[in-house]
């Protein structure tokens, strides 16, 4: 036991009339919503990388955070795996999630990574036997190493394209090992930092078979979770090629995989990419690749990845709101991809910041499921589209430019528009959230 | 004759040493560059609707340009085209373009419409006739008027839909007849201005679908130019379906349309969704989809279209870099999609405004054109890339991660980056246009 | 009586159990919240361009919205007060607000401007003796007509300041006549298009030596009401003087007019200029110079002004907020700066929006006040400055460097940071927002 | 000697013609502009932190530049120093800048620090006295080290507002000992991240009475250089106090500090803040506060400050063009605060960019200066304003509202708007450039 969260109880449910800042005001894990507890609905994750590696530097100033496992030797990786087991406890959810660089110490070379990887992976699974989460999901860090600069499978050095599918290999052991649900990629460094050095269309064949062979060896070694991809536009490199849904769409429809591999989706990468998050989530679901979120909050003033904490519940229930709508969570969650202010030096911030954030999204999916039960919206969205019920409409879909012509002529079509009725849906999701 | 242009006179080719306003600097259309004329290389497009329609309006005030042709009658219509040949005739660009609601007035209903355009294209297409330039492409307007409203093919109501088919058919018709070399399509209302009301899933299908009868139509009357997208995000509505190239791209492949189906692609289009300029046109390159391009200049600190005549020849030049690697320009060219800010009000302000800008793309293409010639980029960006034509490189590419991890395991590789070069690649490229 | 809001009955306050859309869940004008009534902490204002003028036309499309008083004639612009007093009738806000160009039809000339507004004063004044909402504030509309083009104030034309000028003065005779509590001052066209050609010092010149003759004018008739400026950054004009609260300030100053003119503050403005709506009042309120708030949303991923009406109760609980810390509204009020989006076509939509707004604002005023009665979040805020309490601390300010370093030397001072708390106040401010 | 610029000769003029990819192209410091030396124009300064001290991280990933002098030592210092006049005597500019913590190595404590600088300072005063470039100027680090997470001079702890004072004052006193020709001060941490627990005017009123003692420690001490403030808004802290130009002048006139403190201006700031660099540029220099630039690059469709050198000539151009217009330099000059991508990990990276750098601003200014020569577009601007050169258009004025309606009324004032011919300006502007 580390002494790091010293004095904090377990956070318990306590309702909305809780004076107590570290109870939970919404999240009432065993309440049932629609026949399904609020834990297996909102399958909350804990970020290994946000919580317990993370120094508190930006572009203007180093380390803020002093966490006594800070370093970079096995003994404080393990010393930082038993904190997180620790808030964990406190906490209660029943996920986590972490990159290999967030759990081991780098190594020299490939070898001491592994090596000190599967260390820990064995720590790990030891606290895990005792109780406590499950793994969410794996990934690989291969974006802060130096070597990984202009690209981990895009790299124009096939070494480094080695090195990175070497690491993914370590890293889906290492997940399936632990009984994770899913493992996920995100290109951090799949990209181009001016196009002047960068060949686009030979980075894509790349980017391609890499995760195409991410995809065979999932399947050779009976991985059973599902493979995500995580989008992100521009940060770090100028210019992402995951962009947004819609262009990892593209290329999942252009390598063949879009069967197989689904979207880990991020609140914060959404905006960056000029999309609602809701919008992001209800076109995953409209293309059948909804899997994960990666739920957070990004200053919508800021053109960076702020990764806070979520607090607004009117924004959160309407992304819980298209997750519903797609069916829910099966392998998916709502990992915490959030990290402390870097002013936020204490460890109770760490567990308030979660306890509000699960609050938040225990509420916002409440409201969701509500305005689903209500039904008001859904019956408004489908009366709009009502017209196209009538079988001369949908016939159109199956003819001619010629013969809609035709029937238009004929009958002398000439539509008037009809109110769009905005602000009356936007006073409905009110109801539900304020 | 109309007399808006008095006493301005045809421009022509003075060199750089000119001090005469409406003369080019930079465009000698005779000029040949790499064994084709400059005239062919560019392929300058005026187009109708900013240039003879647009009249000045902004969202905090009404119309400031005065032109005598404003009105909806057909008479005006005639006397716009006369006015539009003359402009043409004065700056003897090869190509210009057009939507059926610049060229025609508003009718009542699809019939009065369909007679009002082909009374206009019998006048064109006399004046055509007569020489001067010939037709870049056609389109429809189906976003201005207030039956799209809620989109054309996206349309909530079928009526919508049918009436947008039938005006597309007529659109093309118009295109084909006077010997138009490619028909676009640009979505204007094609997306959704809130979630709460849309049916995202059905909108897309819709979409496909209209798209695949124009492919069908054109190709039964025996229309031989390209078909055309062009993307745009976020205007006129909250979301617009055609993103990006990506995105349109992802939306091809989802319809099977990718082979028959290219990009119009737009600079400021570009800009609003976050990517330069030569981003989307590298990567309509590399996925074989580059069509023709909008030129113009977006404002890069404001969040909309602001369609300005570009003026910054280094910009232009890495444009054009990847036009021409792409193999330059088949059935596309250069349309000026770029209007007068709306204090220019005179007759010399439009014509000055083209002639500026041809000057600035011809100036961009001659640097474009001797940077691939130098070579030296290119050479810099293979060599980059060089270790990958090693065998035992591209070998891992139909290898799995098991080799891979065994092989980097064998040969102990461990990478160590090389620079990027990014100065020295920009300070090469201000070689060429400074 | 018009019967354009035919079957509509007075809204009234029924409760958030209320399932009535046409019902005030929050808005109580009557619940007494510290001692005030909430109708006077909140003080209403309908906006006549918005909500009686605006036609529904975005770059792209004409007007959508139908009205039966729209067009340019005396008989119109009364039938037009005639159906706002309908909808104030039916909401029950006690404020409205016009510019001149609303309530009057355009005329040829200033003499023809003056006689249509003074006779929709005449018919304004009248309804208003029969009850109903008094004058928040008028305005001149100094940025619609094509003169106004290169600004008012500020143009490079002297006849155009003239003229505005002679327009501001029947304006402000206008909301005199009327009794209104404020006069404001917007500078849509203040600013400019290219420096290019552009004098800023001589336009700055103009503005503030403008702005001081309205200032003079008001007291020589005696207007007691609050003169406001209204800052805007980047639009229409790609650059506006008067960008934000910050940017007036210094304006102020230069002209010697900080004591005398207020700032009435828009959340859509705030946002645009990459300020939070609570920063603009905050900044405000510690300058002294708070007057009065435009309400309304705008979209934080559009470049422009959305002018949306409110709807989330978390961030107008921080507006609100802000407000209530300046000691709340005295001559200023909650004005909705906010339109329907274009596709709302039906008259309820209108109804409907305002009142959503209205709930959602009496939401987030109940919010804030009970923050500050609670006061949590002050008692942190002053815990985290209360080390300057210490009489040594302060006398710092009057010390100087040398006396200053002298004592870091001697105390041994090296200060250690302590935590900001950030995500804890979030919790708290949800609290009382969810 | 150190041996990292090995093999590199200093770089010389040799014109554009030359194939010298570490020549001058447009830079000849001997060249005479307007009666001027062009270096005496440019006054060129290289940055310490960015060229010797920065390391290569970015938010997603750590150091990547490779440096003999990376270290926390004194001799590691000297090091530093040593390869940074290295550097200078290759590129052979005037200037150069630095904050403390560029050329010191941070200490335990002020004390420690201290010696630190001034065992630097020593040392760099010899390397000066062999010749070579002069201090532009110097300025403290008050951002990067933990203490300062909540601001220096705004900091809630006054020890923090203590150790930054006792630290500019050793700041200034190195600056003045070395010649320094003005003091910097950038208010990296001087805002907030979050209102809730901040108290707006309190942390103004700090900040107001700190720039006010560093006036006086200045003049005390006899340092004859001037005081530069250097705006930027939104980074590192969520809102900066000094966000532009406009926001700092208010700043300095609310503390009566206008006429002795003057403004550092960046291109990238610019950007961030929503303005050309050319604004900011224009508006200090009408108000009579410009002093010196920070030159480099921001990318428009970035968030944050991405310091890129700058590479066109015609954005570059406009700039000098307003810092001709002010007068030119005379303190101040042009610092590249200008870093390497990250992946440009040579030396020869390092030089080029420099050399690039120092090409595209001698291309600008003499672009300017011979725009200014030729004086068209100083003409066009003096013709638009040309109306107000009458006595009656300037009695107004002096004039009144009512004397001024009365006027428009008795001569039928309705001006009529005249082009504001943008394209044509733009146009004679590419004529320098291209």
């Amino acid at each position: 036991m580390t002494d790091f969260f010293a004095g904090i109880a377990p956070v318990a449910y306590e309702g909305t009339e809780s004076g107590n800042e570290l109870a939970y005001r919404h999240y009432d894990p065993n309440a049932t919503i629609g026949g399904k507890r609020l834990e297996d609905h909102l399958r909350f994750s804990v970020a290994w990388w946000h919580s317990f590696a993370w120094q508190g530097g930006d572009p203007f100033g180093g380390q803020t955070l002093q966490r006594p496992w800070f370093g970079d030797t096995l003994e404080l990786a393990k010393m930082k795996a038993d904190a997180a087991f620790e808030l964990f406890a406190i906490l209660g959810q029943p996920y986590f999630a972490f990159h290999d660089a967030d759990i081991r110490p780098e190594g020299a070379d490939l070898a001491e990574n592994t090596r000190n990887l599967e260390e820990m992976v064995d720590h790990i699974g030891q606290k895990m036997q005792a109780g406590g989460p499950r793994l969410l999901w794996g990934t690989a860090n291969l974006f802060s190493h130096r070597r990984y600069m202009a690209g981990a499978a895009t790299n124009p050095d096939p070494e480094v394209f080695a090195f990175a599918a070497a690491t993914v290999k370590t890293c889906i052991d290492a997940t399936h090992s632990l009984g994770g649900e899913n493992y996920v990629l995100w290109g951090g460094r799949e990209g181009y930092e001016t196009l002047l050095n960068t060949d686009l269309a030979r980075e894509r064949a790349q980017a391609g078979r890499f995760l195409a062979m991410v995809v065979e060896y999932a399947e050779k070694i009976g991985f059973k979770g599902q493979i995500l991809i995580e989008p992100k536009p521009q940060e770090p490199t100028k210019h992402q090629y995951d962009y947004d849904v819609a262009t990892v769409y593209g290329f999942l429809k252009e390598f063949g995989l879009e069967d197989v591999v689904k979207m880990n989706i991020e609140q914060g990468h959404a905006i960056l990419a000029g999309h609602s998050f809701e919008h992001e989530l209800a076109l995953a679901g409209a293309l059948g690749i909804l899997g994960s979120i990666d739920m957070n909050r990004n200053d919508y003033q800021s053109g960076w990845d702020t990764d806070q904490f979520p607090n607004n519940v009117p924004e959160v229930a309407l992304a819980y709101y298209e997750v519903l709508k797609a069916g829910g969570f099966t392998t998916g969650g709502t990992n915490f991809d959030s990290r402390l202010r870097r002013q936020s030096l204490d460890p109770v911030d760490l567990v308030a910041a979660h306890v509000g954030a699960m609050d938040v999204c225990a509420a916002g999916l409440k409201a969701a499921h509500a305005m689903l039960e209500d039904g008001t919206l859904e019956a408004m969205r489908a009366e709009r589209y009502a017209a196209w019920d009538d079988p001369a409409a949908r016939a159109m879909l199956s003819s001619d430019l010629e013969e809609i012509a035709a029937r238009v002529a004929a009958e002398g079509i000439n539509p008037a528009p009809r109110s769009g009725r905005q602000e009356r849906l936007e006073n409905i999701v009110n109801r539900f959230v304020s």
